[in-house]
């Protein structure tokens, strides 16, 4: 029997850094968000990538929510790394910054999960080692990594909610908070 | 009692084209997934200015999957509508469609939903105009934005999800397939 | 006999939405009359395309006016349609709106003819199916294709003024004020 | 009485190379129409902001012809130079010339006229300085411009063909092949 | 007296992450050296800017050397760090790793020293914090700074060649080899 | 015994200018440095291809200095002109102006030498014309050449200092200021 190839989830790390310039912003001079999710698919892409060590295409972007601006000459830093691999498929987390540099602020501004599929040459699908969590932050990320997956599946039609048992389990237990 | 202004959904529709250029694809030649959300951004902001008259900024990306592979060449079409309105923040809907024309097949590539807050111009958020379906579509859109700004909340840790009423039915209703 | 293939001018009816973004904009904050072109040239050549079915080049594009100037911000929207077409080549028709959308203005900004010749994988001339207008307007921008396309040939060198009858006719007839 | 400045038409020449890279062209490897004329846009703007010392804006490109496609890696080199002045605009020339530079071939590619105006820091029109042509090639543009402006005229709907004196010479005498 | 503020040069470390796309590439598919000088003046002007929390421009770049093509598709990772700080100006040190992930090769591609001037919000120098060095590869890059600020001056023509005591010693000790 | 080829530098001169739009500047309206290396590395890469007939890469960039702030909308003028070529490689002056045309103000803010080496198709090294000045400044810069090529590889550590005869007499000569 085959055994599938194992790798540290920390080396997939990725840092990705931005300066804000004029043309990624709007005319409140706020960073577009259209703008940070073509960073975050860049860099969480390379993550992807570097866990594969395969050519990589966008799956899926989870629901991103923009809580604050972010200002022409901020400088943007985003940390990716895989949380977990099913297959030929990765989940990718990112975390994003935002730096006012002469004012001295640095803001967490962003979180977002980001799904890649690695390809070879041709474009089909082909797997990928198993990830592995080392840290305690690496593993709750691991763990969610499934609940994650089926509201994707049951968002995408092609779960039933009934059979996404992890999932399920949030939405019956009362005063309960989600991660 | 002031009445709050209402305005047909049809009044925000907004068609965007781009042609996908080389600096829009990955090493295989297809599209890059945040150059489309870049795009998917631009056109829902301007459907969601259309129905304020306001300066919008972007508030959340819902979950959004990439199907298949879009090409160098393609024609991408994108239809965004505003589906309804809550206080100052608009949900748009967005149709993409891809077209390879020397080929002749055009496929429905993606559907997304983005929310928008109006503001002023210190950025404070800002009432908008009650947003009124007409047609079948329009009123199940309409519908369905409250069981999707529900999941949304939960989503980003604002409301525990024994509250999300609308949200809870889907996930305890057995065998039932969500929209 | 072989009969050419007919298609109607609606479909290749064709939209385009941008919005003024700093970079395309000169230090007085208006859009620059040469990233405009750039924008009408791609809309126009997806028009041909659609209407050809092929790749398309751009052979002309005829005098054009900048009667107003359109500020960073609004929202630019274009509709281009063929005309009608001749051999391999297409006459596209195209109109510029611009809005400001919190000001509550939209204005009819340039109005454009360009055309394009369909061209197989070598990149040589191939024959596109005839237009037919069906709209009073869309016959009545047939018609002129006509007097338009010797006009061009006339001040390419390639047609000497005294043949291009459609045209000549204008220049003589005193009072009247062409279309 | 205030005479009015003159400048030799020689002062405002003004160079521009570019080198044509990928997003540049369309999927036969030809540079786009549009590129080009964003590019004319902007080295005439150049050599109309030499002659008249002021923030100009574009009015009018006229008519301009696409021969033969320049391929992607060509150089293209630009020359514009101010042939004219009216009050507050001027027109420019421009001549562009594409190179090959490994198979060692330069073709002049494309020849354009585009006109500015001169605008203060509100955006008003304003005066520019009387355009003094010195070589025989600069009379017979400076000439040829009054013909072209009555063109422009006449096309814009703004002069009745009939008043349009040095342009109807030509389409009155046969034989003749204009320039 | 008053003391300068003291910050170690740890703090200002920044990487950043690019993607060779094809518009940063020549006709031969390699990274372009104008494209790579822009992507190391971002990621060093952001690390001055953490030293000094303040705007900053570059004031020089000094030799750089391209060994090896990087390709389309290649991961540009580059980290930099300032090494040491003089009144208003500090250098900052940048290493640049190209990485071809299917191949799994990963090659230091490039290394550079570039200096940026603090400037408060007139444009006009302002000074930064001493810059301490820990590490042992620290403590060599702060005293070379020495020499290479000498070598600047020399070719800026702003320091004769004999009073550059740093650097002289380089050239007078024959068998040596510079570091 | 062949001869090898030989070829004025003025036939390698070549001009660029560019308009400095609002995404070429920092948060105070001035030039990034990295934008303007982007450009003087095209214009002199330009040079460098006609003088060889040959594609091109860049094999270093000596030191550059930035002198003064490049305001936005300012007018930026480069000439390159190779000085000297050694087997397969080339190097290229270039002398930068930086003109804010209402003002009426030209500076020359820069001046730069790069290298460049041809290469075939496979990306291989092929020897190049002979470069032959012939103004008294051209044979200057000719002259200066070696000297500059022996710092290059001092710098890179590929030539111990005390083997650099022409750099070394500068610095053993007291007194003397460097070109």
């Amino acid at each position: 029997m085959r055994t599938r190839k194992q790798k540290s989830v920390k080396e997939s790390f990725t840092t990705m850094t931005e300066l804000v310039l004029p043309n990624d912003t709007n005319t409140l001079n706020n960073l577009m968000g259209g703008r940070l999710m073509h960073w975050l698919d860049i860099v969480s892409a390379i993550a992807a990538q570097k866990h594969s060590n395969r050519i990589v295409v966008t799956a899926s972007v989870d629901n991103i929510s923009f809580k604050q601006g972010i200002k022409l000459g901020n400088v943007i830093t985003m940390e990716a790394q895989v949380t977990r691999s099913f297959n030929s498929s990765m989940e990718v987390h990112v975390n994003v910054w935002a730096q006012d540099i002469p004012s001295g602020t640095k803001i967490k501004s962003n979180e977002a999960f980001l799904t890649f599929v690695a390809v070879d040459q041709m474009g089909s699908p082909i797997d990928v080692p198993e990830a592995l969590p080392e840290t305690e932050e690496e593993i709750l990320l691991f763990e969610g990594a499934l609940r994650r997956r089926q509201l994707r599946l049951v968002l995408a039609g092609r779960m039933k909610p009934h059979e996404a048992k992890e999932l399920k389990s949030i939405f019956n237990l009362d005063e309960n908070v989600p991660d």
